[in-house]
């Protein structure tokens, strides 16, 4: 099936947001086998919808809008997409009734009158309710041609897609669509490509697909079958030759992130964390607190961004640092230790480097970072070349990445 | 003057990245009076191509492409372009040897051969040479229509579009357009709207146009005239207005963040900073570090995320701690304090609150921050509510935000 995504906002043409919109829905229609052949953005203008419309239904099976279903005179998506289907617009009482009561309890305050048009739907259509927002969205089908109409806001649009416009979606493609996501940290996209060639390119039901992120990628492996359980019995043994292929880069099967799995190890073994920063300046204290409940597992760290703060605050000693230079295994191994220490935590990880855009005093290259893992029985430590040819924020985030999945290693036993 | 934005490439409609570049192109066409009616998406196909082309060719002036220059067989925007407008592609030699350069001095490795390709463009173009890469692009007017190519990767569509193609587009618009943003804290957008809103309505160059940023604001006021003098001549009286109804919460004018004002104030007064963290976890440092050569005015900071390393690092004292909780203005104050001491900068900003998603075990509602600047004859404090209905990582860069407000509102002698 072919599809096709018009987003309705003249902030999309005057440049005050991105479609990001645009981008989420196609990976999960990607995900379900369906193929999205154009992205079009259009204004709040009914002509110019209507246009994009009529061109979208003579080329596609599938049409998804998203946007201009707020209360407001100019957002006029499902009157244009009734006018181009020839559809009626019904007052759905209930619905009316879920945006009062959304009002109340999230706002504190009573439905404006003009929020009523937003529970006018075409008659006969599948309502997507929306307990995250004010807007309902809504599909129906006219001469073979789906048409689902999705609110704009990126956290609405996304919650609508995955439990409601996903289901009417799989209906469509008559099955269950199931897929996981195998999470991998220290091999490039083109790498796990090649070394999965034989399975992407021999596929059609199950698939495996790449996706480049930044500092790592990410495997997603999709099944097609009448019930989910079939679809997992699909998925098992591709994902086993998978993660048998790929090895210990894999650092999870549908997990966040990074610092998700290293605290969710932390936690299971009972162990804090603590993190003493040079060139990384608070971004793996800030990665590790984005965690709700971070709290558990990570007591803290220290900053040092000077000399004066590794000395002053981690304890590290003046005339090792004068020796051997901030960047440095020697201050790497003393900032771990002193940050454990001063912290009272079980790890501490430290990173220490050159992140740029110059050299450091001694000429130390960019992106030359040491990373070591403070424990009570030892340290370990590591040398890294995140440079050549990236930037400063390239530098600071794949250092991070790195310290995470030092930790992660450490904690599972894994070579370093 | 119309334009319509055509990006070309597979991975948009694959959703493997959002379609960032017609963001940034809308913006800064947008700031140059020239109206975006389309965005379209292809991915790397000939037929799809020329028929958005054909498209856009009847409803704009201006065809902006970005995507399809690179070197490999499915990059096929030149071609498709050329055939779409009756043009045949020639070698330029010079760019060819530019590509070669390239290749030596940043890859250290001789160029492949099918990077030749590259170097073909259409005969009688306007080429904008690529700097910062291996595509370069170009421009070409035929009836009346003007196409322009740039390269898909953002740091390159950014650099060729402000270098290059900005520069084509003022000589259409026939002067030279002027921009200045007008960078603002503590005011939305709305009431940023509501403010200026006869300077807004009446004015057609030169222009105002408000844009909301996460935590922020801004305002762009655009000029149009025949020099640069002129155009800024017309912007230095509609500039004080602005300057004069906003007052304050202006905090620069063509500046790129609140850190780097701060950074920029504390550099003229010969001061240093430190940061004691614990619900933005690392944030504020993260964010001065960002900046290049912040070791000259930030000597680095304390992530107190527990109660342990608030009392063992910052020498919070635990009765206080006990007393008034970990959120309170006296722990603010005592982070703020002891971080300036144990740093041994000359300022300390502290922040504590609840990031949420739960309030803490005292019932303090999420969103609740106390943030405190200590300097050596005082320590000030402020109490702040980011909560309402916002997430997690909203509260946090809220909280941080205010934190650089309330330093360089505390270093120009503003109330706070």
């Amino acid at each position: 099936m072919i599809a096709e995504l018009i987003a309705v906002g003249t902030e999309l043409l005057l440049g005050s947001i991105a479609n990001t919109d645009a981008q989420m829905i196609s990976q999960r229609l990607s995900a379900m086998g369906i193929t999205v052949l154009h992205h079009t953005v259009v204004g709040d203008n009914p002509q110019r919808l209507a246009q994009a419309l009529e061109t979208a239904r003579d080329r596609a099976d599938i049409i998804i809008t998203t946007g201009g279903l707020g209360p407001t005179y100019d957002d006029l998506t499902k009157q244009t997409i009734c006018q181009v289907f020839g559809r009626e617009l019904e007052l759905h009482e209930d619905i009316l009734e879920e945006i009062r009561a959304w009002f109340q309890t999230k706002m504190g305050k009573t439905m404006p009158e003009n929020n009523v048009q937003q529970a006018l739907l075409p008659v006969n259509c599948t309502v997507f309710d929306n307990p995250v927002g004010t807007a309902p969205g809504c599909a129906f089908e006219e001469n073979g041609v789906h048409v689902l109409m999705l609110p704009g806001p990126p956290f609405e649009c996304r919650y609508m897609f995955e439990n409601r416009a996903a289901r009417y979606l799989e209906k469509l493609t008559d099955g269950v669509i199931v897929s996981h996501e195998i999470k991998i940290f220290g091999m490039g996209e083109s790498s796990v490509e090649e070394a999965l060639r034989v399975p992407m390119t021999t596929l059609a039901n199950p698939t495996l697909a790449p996706y480049a992120k930044l500092n790592e990628c990410m495997v997603r492996a999709t099944a097609k079958a009448e019930t989910r359980e079939a679809a997992e019995d699909m998925l098992r043994p591709l994902m086993a030759q998978v993660l048998d292929t790929l090895g210990d880069v894999v650092y999870g099967v549908d997990v966040d992130s990074l610092e998700a799995v290293v605290s969710g190890l932390l936690l299971d073994r009972g162990l804090t964390l603590s993190a003493a920063e040079s060139c990384t300046g608070g971004l793996i204290a800030k990665r590790m607190t984005d965690l709700p409940g971070a709290s558990k597992v990570f007591r803290g760290g220290v900053v040092s961004y000077t000399n004066g703060v590794k000395a002053g605050v981690l304890g590290v000693d003046g005339d090792l640092l004068e020796r051997y230079g901030a960047v440095s295994e020697e201050t790497a191994r003393a900032m771990a230790e002193g940050c454990r220490r001063v912290c009272g935590s079980d790890l501490a990880v430290s990173v220490t480097g050159v992140a740029g855009p110059d050299a450091d005093d001694r000429g130390t290259e960019v992106g030359t970072v040491y990373i070591a893992l403070a424990a009570r029985e030892r340290t370990i430590c590591k040398k890294l070349a995140c440079g050549r040819g990236r930037g400063r924020d390239r530098v600071r985030s794949a250092a991070a990445s790195n310290a995470f999945d030092l930790i992660r290693r450490s904690l599972l036993g894994l070579p370093v």
